[in-house]
């Protein structure tokens, strides 16, 4: 399972201090080869952090040797010092697996905007983690990037003699272009890095693109797709493309199922759409509302909530055509009343909305959560 | 005060039965002349309640004898009957207010989406509204269009013989392009349509419109200036436009204050902007972070989350630039880390977050509340 699910890789999870609680915050990645292709993904957001401006500069070479991942702390807004913080975690973590350079080694954080990391337990910790590597690391990594997440996250799929293997972290801030969550994947297929790269792009964008749990986009985002050519198999870009996707969508809906406070999922899809930027810009903007969000929460199949979202988007559609389904009920019809809400049964965590706007023939699925009182408590008392 | 504190004004404010509670639900405000000219500003909302739709026809015409409001039901996606449901309302205004035709009676509704009106409740409410209409009736209107609203809210100024005066509501829905919040302003300057027209619209770009208590635009907003010219003046433009804007940002300023569940008031101030349009852009994505909402909820000055939210639009700026005070204490310059986050004094209900683009000279204020847990539990359990 998880990154060492595929040959040709190795990892560890490790406690290094950087947490008060004194919980595993450091994971390393390696991989063996004999390939080293890489391709990553980052957050959209204009403010990023270090590891992310340090990590955009080292995929664009194409090769990754180690990724380094640390949770209780952003390494965001910090500075030219930040930056040089993540260098010199490159430079340890380059030092340590000897024979590479700083620049084939990404980095990865998570925790809290705007304090220093502390380096003096972050750059002993990558030592230790490098004598804890491990064929079945893979799970103490997985554990070591959790921040609020409640249950460490992987997946794995793959074909006829190789594998694509994956871990996630991230529990708040989950939004388009991402969200302050940190995923790696890993592949024994031998696969080139412009190939990866098609594969994941194409892979995010409904997958982690379409996970909206708050509407917040972090600064820290990054995914991650190695490749080691263990198996010494090439799938056709098909096959490989539908495997990362498949992976993806596995992390992304157990990041949906452990985001922070939730009490449900939201899966909204928008159909009958005229383009599928307009079932996109639908079901984010329902996902959004935090009337409807609320709503959901009290199992309250609150229809107009849905109409007043819709409304507040320049997709095509006309008001008198729209229909609602919650839980599989026509709620609404014709932009009105339509069967008995008193038929929706709301009470399992999951929870689908379907928009039809009656526009055309495109559609999109949003995934999003609920609005709880949890929530507001774990996101007022964090930093504190 | 209110809307009968302008000369040539009645209203009424009683309980028709709309409400399950027996609290009062009908409001009517009529324009007793010798001027009957007026000008409304609607939701931007493309799904639009009845009430929305047909008063947009009457302003067409510039004229409005009389304003219904009623609390208890928003007469939203209710579809053709609900159409019919509203002209049923004006025609009954119109015939009780002999002399009238229904084409100058403006409706205004707020309540939940998608039921029908009690109309065997409305109706006869009008005649009763009709026979209580009174000078002082202002306060029983102004209470009378409350629903999760704890206060009335009214708001008056103006200059030399003549008052501008008002009445709001809206506790919820707060958003930009405005809320369900429904608003009657009157004047017994001697002002024609199209000059109110100008003076409305410059008050509600830069005071309603920039009010977000949860990033939700209702389907019903409505304001109307209605004037009477009964003080026989007609003030020089400016002068009207000053007194208009400066009733509408009273009663803004009372309805943040009155926000669903808030325990804060959001100042966001938007400063050294490129453009107006930046800077209002920028105050919004702030005003909409509930991460950020949350946090100002617990006290705690995160200002990472200000950056992250400035991060995701598409103002100029660079983030090595950016500046964020909160309650005056610059705790992010350059940014990274600026003054130590424990000068900031949290806790009182107005907390003022000042974020500097460093792009140019323009600068916009939002007003928006924080996420609370009683914020999620009134709209949980707002429709059961």
């Amino acid at each position: 399972m998880s990154v060492t699910a595929a040959k040709g890789f190795t990892a560890a999870g490790i406690a290094a201090g950087i947490k008060e609680s004194g919980h595993p915050d450091l994971a390393l990645v390696v991989n063996d080869g004999p390939r080293r292709a890489a391709a990553g993904v980052f957050t959209s957001n204009r403010v990023k952090a270090a590891p992310v401006l340090w990590s955009e500069q080292v995929l664009k070479g194409g090769e990754v040797t180690a990724v380094v991942l640390n949770s209780g702390g952003a390494n965001a807004c910090t500075g030219p010092q930040g930056f040089q913080d993540t260098h010199a975690t490159a430079e340890k973590a380059a030092e340590v697996l000897s024979g590479h350079s700083a620049g084939e080694i990404a980095v990865a954080s998570t925790g809290l905007i705007g304090l220093r990391l502390p380096m003096d337990k972050l750059l002993p910790g990558i030592e230790q983690a490098a004598k804890e590597l491990s064929e079945h690391g893979g799970e103490k990594a997985a554990i070591a990037i959790k921040t609020t997440d409640t249950v460490h996250k992987t997946a794995v799929a793959g074909g006829e003699g190789w594998t694509v293997g994956g871990m996630a972290k991230g529990a708040g801030m989950l939004a388009p272009g991402l969200a302050t969550m940190l995923v790696v994947l890993t592949t024994d297929a031998d696969v080139e890095a412009p190939a990866l790269d098609t594969a994941l792009r194409a892979a995010t964008r409904t997958t982690f693109d379409r996970v909206d749990s708050d509407g917040c986009m972090s600064t820290n985002d990054t995914v991650l797709l190695l490749a080691s050519g263990a198996s010494g198999i090439t799938p056709a870009q098909a096959e490989f493309d539908q495997a990362v996707q498949s992976v993806c969508a596995d992390l992304a809906r157990q990041l949906i199922g452990d985001a922070e406070g939730a009490s449900k999922d939201i899966r909204i899809e928008v159909i009958n759409a005229a383009t599928e930027e307009d079932a996109v810009e639908v079901g984010r903007s329902i996902a959004r509302n935090n009337l409807l969000k609320c709503a959901i929460h009290g199992e309250d199949p609150n229809w107009g909530r849905v109409l007043s979202a819709i409304g507040t988007t320049k997709a095509a559609f006309e008001p008198d055509l729209l229909n609602v389904a919650i839980n599989d009920v026509w709620v609404c019809r014709n932009g009105s009343v339509g069967e008995d809400r008193d038929l929706v049964d709301m009470r399992y965590r999951e929870v689908r909305i379907t928009a039809d706007l009656a526009a055309g023939g495109e559609s999109a699925v949003i995934w999003a959560n609920d609005l709880t009182a949890e929530y507001v408590h774990e996101n007022s008392a964090y930093s504190s």
